[in-house]
């Protein structure tokens, strides 16, 4: 019945779920860039340098990201008031609007992936991408014991 | 115990995947990108022509690599000798040791983890992904009903 490697279906899971996301933001003139952006950035205002580790983005496809974002007037960006070299990323109200429904978005999506799974392999998807991510972190993926 | 969704945990888990390919690859002078094409190309000759569709990459990208790999000498064109307008990819004696080595670091991924976890828990992993793929060929991801 397994007819993949592990890796392949990861790429190729999270490849399709990438190319949905990307169309449906298409829909509303964005990108899921744009949209995983959004959902990221705080209502109290999210310093620009955090936002590239919190996202696990490269700094120039982010900074590149957040311009387009500013000229669709998604976000805008204010000094920081107590320290004038740090930037603060804010979002404009259409920015609310278009993060609340990225977020409809998202929850949809996982919504509907869980009403046709049972918990149980839902929480071993979960136990398997883990156990991974483990896996990598203590470099035992290439070690041969 | 489930702190993010289900579309998170695919692209952080992909994404480690894929920096750990990379840098893997790394120390051979190659990306993920060159070691997944190898992978690709069949001993007899592949046409360029199926190699994009198959490793569900787009055009501009895949040109990129195989010219890289070219110049890498890891793989030569060879115009078809039916239809002359078709080209056939094939690999070097390099390019061939270079696919060994691409498959064997597969398999050592694929191995660990599998060591690391219940057969029935990697099933379900495969199970959830298919049917995330499922529902989003039959564009039921973001259907409310």
């Amino acid at each position: 019945m397994q007819k993949h490697t592990i890796d392949h279906t990861l790429r190729a899971t999270w490849q399709a779920v990438a190319k949905l996301y990307n169309e449906e933001a298409g829909k509303y003139g964005a990108t899921m860039a744009v949209a995983f952006t959004l959902l990221n950035i705080d209502k109290k205002g999210t310093p620009s340098t955090t936002l590239g580790p919190k996202m696990g983005m490269e700094a120039t496809s982010l900074s590149r990201t957040l311009k387009k974002m500013e000229e669709q007037k998604l976000i805008r960006r204010e000094k920081h008031q107590e320290d004038g070299r740090s930037v603060l990323i804010f979002l404009t109200d259409l920015g609310i609007e278009m993060r609340n429904l990225s977020k409809e978005k998202v929850i949809s999506f996982n919504e509907n992936v869980n009403k046709n799974l049972d918990a149980e392999k839902i929480a071993h998807f979960f136990e398997v991408s883990e156990t991974i991510l483990n896996l990598i972190h203590q470099r035992k993926i290439f070690n041969k014991n």
